[in-house]
């Protein structure tokens, strides 16, 4: 109740308000401001993910000027529709706007934000369509709707622009643009109002975090869940399951949790969410099988109901008039169908042991979701349910987890606004390596998580390529719900493969700090060059050339600064791809080191690297301390376990790194049960020195006198 | 008055109603039923064509009864957006719903039907985005809504559905699809209001018929629009074309009109419509000159207004929010800009001689049309404009011809429903030849004409196949505006590419009357193969391959007749594509004969040709009669001119064909002045005997003892 009164009187001390137009900007939380516009919607982004601000964080972010000029942000409905625009500089640029998979600057594209699976084009259709950008000039707009909102970013010209395109003559003119310069961002809403936040910065890494704070904060996993997950083939039974359980072991491979495929539920496609009695004849034998080795286990499903389970009855008044593959669709704004499955999910699973989730096909494809003409009971459009199903869906099992005080970490295919703080990683059919990793990079920008997993592949070394990146994501996965492959598919590449997930387990005390960094500070775990902050990256425009087919406007193309990416403060990674030989890295301010020997590989400059097939490049940064485990392990650390450490220092400045540790398992952080220790090294060159501070060691699992590397050779 | 009132009592006759849920279908015309639903919408598609129906004609067709039971439509308005259904049976097919350049039968596809350049996926982004089906159970529905309605042509499921798919488990019964059966055609408009239109058959042909004639009867070009056109590259002058036509006439090559690329303009891109004194220093001596060598001049523009132009400052006023390429964007949905375009276009160009325009860029790409954001000064939202700009455009340009009793023929690359009486020709910057003829097919469910133009090719065999495609489409067109190609630009295949243009000049009377029953009847002169009445063709599905990232879902594919149509009533064409050295040919019930030997190529059977590189395969169907001109030349006939016919027979049976004439420009056939000239064969076998019979001789301009030539050997 204190804490409650304690946020009322912040809220109100940062009730500033701005006006503009008659419209009034509301400072509804530090650095975040929020306009009403027209008729208040019974579904919106944040509403569904029933996001709770972290209000102290926030306050804790430097202090925030209004970002844009008032009068040159408008808003208004017409007809039925909401109008919006917002003001652009010259250089500015805008990223974000959905999980985007071949583009990261946005300005100059039109994306239609709307929940899809991604088709291999960046037009808006994507597994999580977020309204939600943030700009190169420091700062975020949201707009929270969950409708098909078109997005112009900087390609609407309107006559009276501020700063109106020069005049040129197409045919006479050797400057004349296809697509001239545009001053502005528009947005139209189909619906009757929106709610509309800016977030302050004043760097897009801050405006990034503001929006994750108020978000509810980033999601902390559990440590198993940072660990490596198999997904088994369709209809493998239990027995079959154990039996791939004992292969990773023998051959030394890390595992600490199953992906359970079709073929657990009676029925799939519909689901039925009731175990197949002739695959799985003892479900809580077979999950406590699992847990004695370590295990978690993760189950696939969608939400479509099958007309042979027992919730199809109790479901369908709560269900939309369409079906998908023969199932009801739960209406989910609704409590009762969320009491039915609660009710079903925890007797028939999660009591029973299961970890967590992986909800599938809740983003599209169009041509079997259901379609824009369905009706819900709740009065909800299906356009609506469209943008938000796998959010709800999300929370909803989040929460049931919550219940038991247990964290899971599962799959989802479908996200939006919001779900920053919620445990779900989404993944999706598509299956570009470089393209997995353009939509690694574009998910630090809107709250989101992606996972670049593994399927199969033609040949041991993409193979590789794709082991060594997955390992450096959010979920380190290999799903082999089709094909049946095994990490040592290609024996010639299988020690190396091993390696690498070897490498991702003994990271885990960084890679775990780097997701309470999210959790506390917002700041995106797996994160842009962009967010880079003291990095100044500009995407350059190329012309294009006349073709009368091909390019009949001779428009130009965009040059940016792909494939490499920040793992938390000091990790820079540089996947490599199949058939690559060489590739540039952009080495941010500073010296940077290579991460395997130390030595330095540059500074403040692109640098060409030629680095074998064994590793994936990576590079750290002057300063650096890395904790990592000192032994390789194949399962992560459960509870209790005291572990050794190995820290290592790169280059040849000081640096501090703050060492996150709790239970790795429950929600007792929230209340407090966790510790942050500063693990710190000063002096200069030949006289660093290392040192530790420990902060509520009760929480704290590692041993105290950890062994040292400096790795940079004095 | 007379025929108003005669009409008036017409449609009283036939205003029999229907009524379904409450619904009342109301019979607006012979065969043809209105629906109207929630709120008139001050802009429609047919209201933006200004559609006369064609009402006698209508009558003449052969009484339909109300195609679909009508408690299986239903129709309702929820939130602001019109929801539409309709029944499917098993084993139906639609056609239509815009101009797509890849599939036929779109049951089981999604189309969100939204005026766009074709972007190479079949969703409803299109030049025609047509919201007009037709079914093979021989009825048409036309949503007549100017909005980006979506369109699900048989994919979408609900709970209570008639005839439901089967439950299958994905992962034991291999029946299970993907994507399961579904019993309806459902569509969204998202307007609180629309018409809908039923089109009686009994044939699919028929329902198409119904459908041109409602909207006024398809357009009758005049004959030189059916001759050659070549269009000029940009910047040339008038110089340079009347070299370029002497040229034409060096290689003895048809030509009828040139197309002028920009260059005219003062400025072009944004246009202000008025000559470049430098390239252009007497547009009247220009036009006259052509004019001496009997060639007409089409003029390249796109409607945004330049501010250097005289028309910027009028036109502001009326023109909306934003610009395209810093043209503003006349409203032409209000009197005052239409009025001044006209004053201006009439001054400038027509009263010159100026014979017709290719309107750009109507479509979009949305990067540089107008937003959706755009506000217009009628209170047009942007989203009806964009739907139908190019048919205001194509309308109001058509009646300054109509104004002068001269025909125009030209180009547009946007249009949609009620267009079947405008005489514009649709064509695109995609250049896929097998895609071109997939839409020109397509074009003819739909009301709209098509032209696979010709621009440019990397080798002589694809020039040559694309030469011979165009001149059997609706407008045989070299565009060089770009690459500045001729149609000798390949000399080894030069004289190939002339006999294929002469062919079509000789073809004028066949293909001159074929327009005509498009004008008289509705019946699409280039049309489908599902239109030919008697045959019967399915698409068949073939199942799918599962792969994870290919083809995670083992969804199916269609397999459809492809790339043949009919020319009129007689002739099939069945065009070669580069590379391509042999195909399949459907012929249709009855024997068929090939055009050039007159031999018997088969009956009712798939066969498979080699043709080898001259000639594009014709098929002649048995009892065919072709008048075709004697002698070879380079313009269309003018009036006055008296021209020998050879006619052709091909086969065995007898048969008849009714030869069109009129003066071959002006729209005095409207008042009665034209002429159908039966042509017979009468007996059968070797007793094959000619016979003609000539109505109203005075508008007829061949002679009268053509020469009968019989193509299949007795």
């Amino acid at each position: 109740m204190t804490k409650f009164i304690l946020l009322t009187i912040t809220l109100f001390l940062f009730s500033l308000t701005i006006l503009s137009q008659e419209q009034v900007w509301q400072e509804t939380a530090p650095g975040v401001w929020l306009l009403k516009i027209g008729q208040e919607q019974s579904i919106t982004l944040l509403g569904a993910a029933e996001v709770t601000p972290k209000i102290e964080a926030l306050e804790n972010l430097p202090d925030s000027e209004f970002p844009l000029a008032p009068e040159k942000i408008s808003a208004e409905v017409i007809d039925g529709k909401t109008y919006l625009r917002f003001p652009l500089e010259r250089g500015e640029e805008i990223y974000g706007l959905g999980l985007n998979f071949k583009t990261h600057n946005q300005r100059g594209r039109i994306l239609n934000l709307h929940m899809d699976h991604y088709g291999g084009k960046d037009n808006g259709r994507s597994h999580a369509p977020v309204p939600f950008y943030v700009s190169t000039r420091g700062y975020g707009v949201l707009i929270d709707a969950a409708r098909y909102m078109t997005v112009y970013a900087g390609t609407a010209i309107r006559v009276d622009a501020d700063d109106p395109p020069e005049l040129l003559d197409r045919n006479t003119d050797s400057g004349w643009q296809a697509q001239p310069y545009s001053d502005a961002v528009e947005i139209l809403v189909p619906a009757n109002g929106a709610n509309v936040y800016l977030f302050g910065g004043p760097t897009m890494l801050k405006a990034v975090q503001r929006y994750n704070l108020f978000c509810g904060g980033g999601y902390l996993p559990p440590k198993w869940g940072l660990g490596f997950t198999q997904r088994v083939p369709t209809l493998y039974s239990d027995r079959d399951i154990l039996k791939e359980v004992n292969e990773f072991e023998e051959h030394g491979f890390p595992l600490d949790f199953i992906g359970v495929e079709p073929g657990w539920h009676s029925m799939a496609y519909p689901c039925t969410f009731e175990w197949d009695s002739t695959r799985f004849p003892d479900p809580k034998g077979f999950l406590g099988s699992l847990q004695e080795k370590g295990i978690r286990a993760n189950l696939w499903m969608n939400p479509y109901i099958s007309p042979v389970g027992t919730l199809y009855d109790k479901v369908k008044p709560y269900s939309g008039s369409h079906t998908v593959w023969n199932g009801i669709v739960p209406d989910f704004t609704l409590e009762e169908p969320k009491a039915l499955f609660r009710e079903h999910f925890m007797e028939h699973h999660i009591r029973l042991g299961v970890s967590g989730y992986k909800i599938d096909e809740v983003d599209g494809f169009d041509r079997w979701i259901w379609p824009d003409v369905a009706t819900f009971p709740s009065g909800t459009s299906a356009e609506e349910m469209r943008q938000v199903y796998g959010v709800l869906f999300q929370k909803m099992s989040s929460d049931w987890f919550r219940e038991i005080n247990k964290r899971t970490y599962g799959l989802v295919r479908a996200s939006n606004a919001g779900s920053s703080s919620l445990p779900y990683v989404i993944y999706n059919d598509y299956y570009s390596h470089k393209d997995f990793i353009t939509a690694l990079i574009n998910s630090s920008f809107i709250g989101v998580m992606w996972t670049p997993e593994v399927r199969s592949s033609g040949n041991a070394e993409d193979w590789l390529r794709r082991m060594q990146s997955v390992c450096f994501s959010p979920m380190a996965m290999l799903n082999a719900w089709a094909e049946g492959t095994k990490p040592w598919s290609f024996p010639e590449v299988e020690e190396q493969v091993r390696q690498v997930a070897m490498l991702r387990m003994r990271l885990l005390p960084y890679i775990y700090s780097t997701f309470a960094q999210y959790h506390f500070k917002g700041i995106p775990p797996f994160r842009a060059m962009q967010l880079v902050e003291g990095l100044s990256i500009s995407s350059e425009t190329e012309d294009g050339e006349l073709n009368s087919s091909e390019n009949p406007y001779a428009a130009y193309s965009t040059r940016e600064v792909m494939y490499q990416y920040m793992m938390g403060k000091f990790i820079l990674v540089a996947p490599m791809f199949a058939g690559m030989i060489s590739r540039e890295v952009l080495l941010p301010p500073g010296k940077w080191y290579d991460f395997y020997t130390g030595e330095l590989a540059g500074e403040e400059e692109v640098i060409i690297i030629e680095p074998g097939l064994d590793l994936i490049p990576l590079f750290v940064k002057d300063g650096a301390i890395l904790p990592m485990l000192k032994e390789e392990r194949t399962r992560m650390p459960a509870a209790g376990e005291e572990l050794s450490l190995e820290i290592r220092h790169y280059g040849e400045k000081p640096g501090v790194f703050h060492l996150y540790d709790d239970d790795g398992t429950s929600f007792d952080y929230e209340q407090g049960a966790f510790s942050w220790t500063e693990l710190f090294v000063t002096g200069q060159g030949k006289a660093l020195k290392p040192g530790m501070k420990v902060s509520h060691e009760g929480f704290y699992s590692y041993s105290q006198d950890p062994e040292w590397v400096f790795m940079t050779p004095k």
